[in-house]
């Protein structure tokens, strides 16, 4: 049998010691777990962020990997804690949204609420739950403690906005999940809108307030230099970017603005 | 019996092959270690920052983890290198005062001088020694070598100015800590004087040039937003914040200013 | 037997899920290998600046170890994938110079074109050939799939400009290899520059369009505070730092700068 696996997603960054916290807390409860970092760059309470590397980066990891996400605007507040199995794995973290889509992709099996106070640290603060009740569950997880034993089923889960692509008449509209550090600016136009184009064509896409035709691409180097190409990324989403250049900053987009698809 | 864990914590960043390279040097001597990532964002020589880092998390780790600290303006200076043993761990770096607090904390039992060539790299290099001395020192720990066969018992180890509150008539005199990522305000009043106060008091302290009112509490959602609130955190040690705000950027507070606290 | 290692050298930062997607590959396939990161932050596309980080951290790892680099601008063309096996251990990235200098310092055995489809994931992207192609490899190899069956063997890499040092008459022309967080600079002046010069020598170097007379040194604390010196340092290369201060602000260099060394 191999290790269990446990990755983290948080907002925290390097420059505090609250990852070495959540590892420490899974390392004493769990010591043979291997823990990956997946990313705790996530801007700072930036739910789309979190959950487009989560939706990402999942289901490539081992069937039963435990994913657990702590971007937690609402920390001490009544938002619920919440456990899900889906057909690959567990989601650990809070009810906000930030792992919906992740969870939907792979198929939701079942959702608990975290409420048993014997599988938590014994002393809950109010402000840092990512270490005293999401890293204590997934690791009682990774130990082999049956999902059912944290709390109560539930059926409803928080369901992000960004998650959505609107049709109007002939347009699609949807919105930038993310920019990533070479400026390539991803959309949520997903596995369903992709369907509708096909390497080799050319398309007209709104970005800002410009429309852009485009042709759409398996490789930067199918474009030339400073031409933007929509990329059928490695991700499953549409995604805009300059070949040697920065698209992003060439179109002054941001995560969250709006992004119009023409058919 | 689960893997040994050694802890990094350094200024060394990640742009750097520093980090690599003490890793290297560990598993290259102890193959089966579990190395976690403390942090190497703490601020280039900010020994308070990184001495902040090891109290606030080492006590989440196992008993028996090991933890380097490499924030070392002198190395290569007569400054010496030290194995400190408490109750809980070990702790490996230069003695300067970046373990301090962490080992008080947890109750120091034993300090060693590491002296012992035979126990270090083959060769050290005069600006390198976590990696040439301190990386194989954890790692020859981690693999059973007693603590007494790394060098002498000495009595003192250098005490930093910053793990002291001074008391003036009804005024506690401490200084910032850390500025956490959020903008939280970490000061050194620690459990002494968390004792003085308690959930729902309102306190009087002075950041910078103003004195603040706020209110004591345990989570950031009990204060309404952008107003100042004193948080006794997750570490043990009193935080002023602002919900839904950089309390640090509108006090214009850095680590090492004083802060005082009015009873 | 000591698990498999495999270190991951690339420009992709930790803001994005580029590295846990490569992580997530190599765990589906070698579930016990431990993964080491190099580092992240290598300038996108700064092939220099990764082959110094490999060149510099790779033999302090244990023999057998796997390095992928993926420093990739060329990613989609026709740049070849390769698998470097030297002395000491493995290389596997991209054919674009980035894997040479530390590969041609370890001695260089065989190499090969990576073209198996059946140690590649099913799906090719054309952008991403660190997940697609380089982790599945490497996995592939630290569960012993012997080099042999990843392609045919070639007898020539790429090898890049910034490994080469020039004699002009009594002057060596090299040129800056890195800067690193604390602003020292590093040279590609290596093991045969270094053999004409000792400890306490004088020495000239020139860097942007001033000659800076120097002392060489085994340690920072050897010159005064803000005082220019030459350091041998821990990596082999020649490095200018200044004590206590920012060599690398205060001549204004930058990475791919010539450097001069006068005789």
């Amino acid at each position: 049998m191999p290790n269990p696996i446990i990755t983290l997603t948080t907002d925290f960054g390097l420059r505090d010691p609250y990852v070495a916290e959540m590892k420490a807390v899974i390392l004493n409860i769990s010591p043979d777990t291997s823990i990956v970092d997946m990313s705790h760059e996530v801007e700072k309470f930036n739910l789309r962020m979190g959950a487009y590397f989560l939706a990402s980066a999942a289901h490539y990891f081992p069937k039963g990997t435990i994913h657990v996400a702590v971007v937690d605007p609402g920390v001490g507040t009544k938002r619920k804690a919440i456990l899900i199995k889906t057909r690959h794995g567990c989601y650990v973290g809070p009810d906000n949204g930030v792992m919906a889509l992740a969870a939907k992709n792979q198929g939701i099996e079942h959702v608990y609420e975290i409420t048993n106070r014997k599988l938590m640290l014994s002393r809950i603060s109010g402000t840092f739950h990512g270490r005293d009740i999401f890293a204590p569950a997934a690791a009682h997880l990774a130990n082999g403690t049956p999902a059912t034993e944290f709390g109560a089923e539930i059926r409803e889960i928080v369901t992000p906005e960004f998650a959505k692509v609107v049709r109007r008449e002939n347009l699609l509209v949807g919105e930038v999940l993310h920019v990533d550090g070479f400026g390539n600016v991803i959309t949520n136009f997903g596995e369903k809108e992709l369907e509708l184009m096909k390497i080799g064509d050319s398309i007209n896409v709104k970005l800002g307030k410009v429309w852009l035709k485009m042709k759409v691409c398996r490789a930067y180097a199918e474009a030339k230099p400073q031409e933007p190409l929509a990329i059928i990324g490695s991700h499953n989403f549409l995604e805009v970017s300059i070949t040697q250049g920065n698209a992003a900053k060439t179109f002054k987009i941001k995560s969250g603005n709006k992004v119009t698809l023409s058919l």
